[in-house]
């Protein structure tokens, strides 16, 4: 359950605001990087002091800052002081169990988000913070550790690709947020093919096995949901918002964004639903091996049982029994034997168990 | 689970706007025709260059462009520059999973949705995707493949039926949702009689075979929910919409489709809860099958184990074992066996096991 | 399935507004009768053409137009074209599975809904589609068949009793709905009844019978609630609609009628949690039969099947088997089956099962 | 069910306003009180005719008539008149059936409501039914029969406690709908205290009875919720409604009645939780049982019928049977029998069934 | 069920506003103790008289008024006259079984809520309830018991840490919420470890006593639920309300609560999700089990029913029984059984229950 509760407890009573890292600390060194462009030119680059990106900041260009690792406090401040960014969006960017959610400030616009990759070794989702601000000419994105779904985007600005290099920041960040939100339909084509796994297994050797698979399915289908549906919220608010972060363009953007978030929700809410049918077809198919087993046993038993009784009755040992002595005793019980077994047989085709 | 998931992974991390074409390529060659229409005439041809249908485009008349088949990107780039049509409408033209949705643009009107048609073969629903592009005296739409639900409006527009030919662009864009929602029904229909042969059968023989069945059903309900829930919202933009799109007389029609898509949505609904009761009824009726079968075994048994025990006992070969030579030993043996059967049978009357 | 989604086929794809009768003819002939009234005078007559009672409406006066039967499309076309009627409302009327609504055009206020009844010889509801037209002084009712719930409304008109006389076509409208709604308790009053048995037959006679009857009366829950739920939208349609078809007066009358609409769904609600609980309480009664059928098995095979053991023992024929020819060997024997079954009994008390 | 839809048939059909007594009569003669207060003045008496109630009506003062049986129409018809009650509003006081409401009226509001008590004979919620109507300086309440929650309203009256004599007919209504939804949290105490030994009984002797138990509670639960889910919209309206029947100091107090509600409502829903989670754990007990049932008779067959077949062997009267004349034979038979017995309950060891 | 209904019956009936203590009495003596400070003074102190803690309020500065204990009718009317509080808020604090809500009167803001710790002893969670009113210059917050989660909070103050001492009384107000909030996660983060060991419990040893446990988990998850959901409005009103108990600086750190008590709520839903999966999966163990328990009856019975029933043939003393005299009788009798076995092993090899 530690995905859904390790809000660290050191952080329980510490005044709000206060800059403790929360979460597993995934890289040695915090490793900053900075793309800077307009339409023409392009600066990439690896960079020691965060002073160094914030300087590129200038009306008409785009500024980049990416930073992998929260964990080194004192450079959050930093960057919090030089950028005037609130202590609890600071405080948010280092809790790696931060609800995905958006804010406005005055002065930037706050975006935490769930980048979700999907772990082929142990079968489950793997979760990394996104935390995002988005202020005058400048993104700040900040990440758990090294390694994101960003590297399409960063191809497009390399080459000038499309409209990235043209628009400012804020299409940046749509960018990014639909790099993420596009990532997530790979997750779910995974899940997707979980099911399909399941259902073929259902129908060829539905076995105590798929319980457990069925299980983690489930889980996995509530974790997403916890992650995804409050994209619906975020992107709404983004739609909406008065202030002038997004230009009306990139606002159509975002428009396709959240269509993607819906068809998202959509799905998985589909999928639950598929999963929970899954689950109720498998207990059906036990519970009808369950009564096949049964009337196996009842067949041979009710069978049996009767001319069981008949052969221990002339196994008696008692000095009177006439039918012992009688010439043909040994085929008229054969005989009785057999009308007891056929008449059974009639009964039960009667009942339809054979 | 691929109908639910099948967004191409090759999308993931693309710019947006980029054309690729998403899903199935169902024709060799893309198809373009064109039916323009004043109430006095009627001009109908299949067309080679996208430009012979567009330069019809005049006002006072309609001017309904239909392509079926989206794979040709040049194309499709073509007409987006031509119409100034946005990149990302164009993307959700050619993402043949796109969610079902209607957008107001400055210039022209998108609507996306599935037309579904019941594949008897399969028994299961074909979906194909149709986009609308409702603009200034034109119509166009974008099918997958060819063949459609449309014949009757053609129909309708070649005979001068009704008021068609009279009313402009926008009762056309109404026609043509009307037609995909009307065949909505049909696959009702085809649901509802799944439902109607269920029923029957577990009246009948509820066998394991009926699982399957039910599990089919459920899928499809399913699956035809997630296609059919967001007609709501987009039929209520088309309503709501203040720009001028649509006259108030077409509006009226438009209600009217809304009045079929919220029937179509309550009789998904009503599908669902009557196939979670069906399984229910089938569920109980093998539980109840597998008691009858239990206090067969148990009513047979329970005579029979208690009177073979009496005759193992005048089985054994005790030298002393003074009832074996008395006179009525045998006769005295099957009164006590007769007393202990007719004693069970009351006891199991009792419990009216029999 | 087919009361849920007859709507007849040959209806997809025709031009909307084209008069289609939809639905099962239950009448040879058309039967058109007229009511026309002030607070002192009244005609009622049955008429040959519609003119004769159309031609009655005078600003003052009150007439009621009722027709049985919606089969003669010409019949139809011509009442439309006399009182201006939107083809597609008259498309709606002829639809006998039209879903409740209600619409309001410009020169007139359109409702559909069901009246319902129940048949005691089918044990199911029996539905009649009832159309309301409210125009300037006149109310057009249209009816799938002869025979309706509205013969007290007639006999008040008659007798001038209560205050509808002297009230015009709204409150007239009002008193139908209200008829109309007041049977929907007879209804609920049949269903109730069912439950009591169902819940009394549960209690005394709990067999698979009972298994039919709860999905019948779930059934019968669903497609009432189908029909009932729009009535609450319809109803507060009327009590908001701004333009002038109800007066005050007759509003407060509608409040009422709403609070009964709302007493109704209540009810059907509480009804299907009922179900769902009778239901329950069915499957874990049989349950826990199973349980008890289950127990006297086990009692009775596991005191026999040892002791059966032991005479099976004493009934082999070895050369040397000392026991056999001990003096006491029988009477030991019985002490060791009776210890046995002491044992084993002893054992059952513990575990609560005798 | 009897419970939940016994509006009288015979309603069905009368005019609307029709003052019909719907519900058991439960008191031979209607009986009239009357208390007429200022902060310094009480005057409180038992009166014949209804005039002398209505006569003391004076703006600064506070009347306060009580009716107990509503049976008495010519009576409910006298009152309307002089006091200018709507029929409707009379026929849903005599309407004991009537859906929990309230309803603003020019002169006066309309609050329906139920006075619920427990009836620890039938253990089942009685149900008696309180129509408030609130005029100008006046407060008349309908009872089905005598005897009521208000005697500590009165008492405070009499005693000139708390602010009640000070304040006026306002404050006085409040004071019964709190004291009303306070009766309300008395019965959730015994339903509370149903549940607690539910859940006792289940630990310690979960047999057949508990399921009527269990069936029984929901019952009371489902009425119950439907008798008190109405009161958070009547108490918000009393809130909100703009004409002046409440000052801002009363509406003060019911802010804190309107929590009381919203308390009452979520431990219903809590409770119904919680009935649901008794259920499915005295199901899971039962089936659990089952399986230990099952299990003693597995392993008890599953040893005795190998071993009883071995003894069956040595029992055959073959002529040649060379074991027979071993001198080892028998021993070796028993050594073979617990070879084999061991060997099973090592298996069932294994298995975990021991 | 007590901790759900334990509303003091005492209370029904008593005037509104009465200030009567319901609920355990945690304390003998009530202890008032108070902190006083600006930015650069502090004063902290435990007092006898309500007064010197009152007396302390000025302008620029903050007081909060700490009271554990509310049982002290005579101090509770003291501090209600002296700050001008409502009594229907002085009731309030006095009952601890009230709901979580917050109040806007015009002088002050009234917030309840439930201040919740994992009673490790008892495995269930422990509640007390904090009421906080917030004045002009002053915070008083009353408390059942000594002992809170305030001592960060407190240490903040006296330590001048973080920007408490600079900030109001709203400041404060939220600093305590902010505290209470936190410690959910705390409660949380022990439920999620019993979710975890269900699980591991369930994979490990799925036995009877895993279902008490399920039960008590849901029961806390019901409880949980109830106490946090009104968290939600509490703090949205806080948000939202106009008038200027909050400045805009700490409404942004109301912003950070709000986040974190949507959280909590997602959290709980998704442990209800997972518990309810966990119950499945129990219950799915459960019956598989039985299955194989089952299986193996069915197996060995089936098996030996048949040859026992042979055995018992050629233990039949009939004079006349041929094959008992022939050569090879008993090698024959041998072939047959072994037949039989094989041909029951193929059997259920093919069925796949071997
Ligand atoms: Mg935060
Ligand atoms: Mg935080
Ligand atoms: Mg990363
Ligand atoms: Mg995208
Ligand atoms: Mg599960
Ligand atoms: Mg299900
Ligand atoms: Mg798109
Ligand atoms: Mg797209
Ligand atoms: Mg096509
Ligand atoms: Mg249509
Ligand atoms: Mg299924
Ligand atoms: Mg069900
Ligand atoms: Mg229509
Ligand atoms: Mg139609
Ligand atoms: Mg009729
Ligand atoms: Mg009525
Ligand atoms: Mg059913
Ligand atoms: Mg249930
Ligand atoms: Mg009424
Ligand atoms: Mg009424
Ligand atoms: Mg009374
Ligand atoms: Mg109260
Ligand atoms: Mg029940
Ligand atoms: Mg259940
Ligand atoms: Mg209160
Ligand atoms: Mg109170
Ligand atoms: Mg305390
Ligand atoms: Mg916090
Ligand atoms: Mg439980
Ligand atoms: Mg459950
Ligand atoms: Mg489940």
């Amino acid at each position: 359950m530690s995905r859904f509760t390790h809000r660290a407890l050191k952080k329980v009573g510490s005044s709000p605001g206060t800059l403790v890292h929360v979460g597993e600390r995934k890289l040695d060194k915090v490793r900053l990087s900075v793309m800077h462009y307009t339409a023409d030119s392009l600066t990439e680059r690896t960079i020691d002091e965060v002073e160094e990106g914030l300087d590129l900041v200038k009306e008409g260009t785009t500024t980049w800052l990416n930073i992998d690792g929260t964990h080194d406090v004192a450079l959050m401040e930093n960057i919090g002081r030089r950028q005037g960014i609130h202590p609890l969006t600071l405080e948010d960017v280092l809790n790696t169990t931060q609800r995905p959610k958006s804010e406005v400030f005055d002065d930037y616009l706050f975006v935490v988000l769930k980048m979700l990759r999907y772990d082929t070794d142990e079968e489950s989702i793997a979760s990394e913070q996104i935390s995002l601000i988005l202020g005058e000419n400048i993104l700040i994105s900040f990440q758990e550790a090294a390694g994101d779904v960003f590297e399409p985007v960063r191809e497009r600005i390399r080459k000038g690709k499309g409209r990235i290099r043209g628009f400012g920041c804020d299409y940046l960040t749509y960018a990014l947020i639909d790099a993420i939100v596009d990532h997530y339909f790979v997750i779910l084509d995974h899940v997707g093919r979980r099911l399909e796994q399941l259902e073929e297994g259902i129908d060829n050797h539905p076995d105590a096995g798929l319980l457990d698979e069925i299980h983690a399915v489930r889980r996995e289908l509530i974790y997403l949901r916890k992650q995804v549906w409050p994209l619906r919220d975020i992107i709404s608010l983004l739609l909406k918002e008065e202030s002038s972060f997004f230009s009306d363009t990139t606002r159509l953007f975002i428009r396709d964004v959240y269509d993607h978030t819906i068809q998202t929700i959509d799905t998985i809410e589909s999928f639950r639903d598929i999963l929970s049918g899954l689950q109720d077809l498998y207990l059906s198919i036990i519970s009808n091996r369950m009564n096949e087993v049964m009337k196996v046993l009842t067949v041979i038993a009710t069978i049996f049982i009767p001319v069981t009784f008949i052969a221990g009755i002339y196994g008696m040992n008692f000095t009177h029994m006439p039918e012992l002595e009688w010439r043909w005793g040994y085929p008229l019980f054969w005989i009785v034997v057999v009308a007891v077994v056929v008449g059974m047989i009639f009964f039960f085709r009667k009942k339809r168990w054979l």
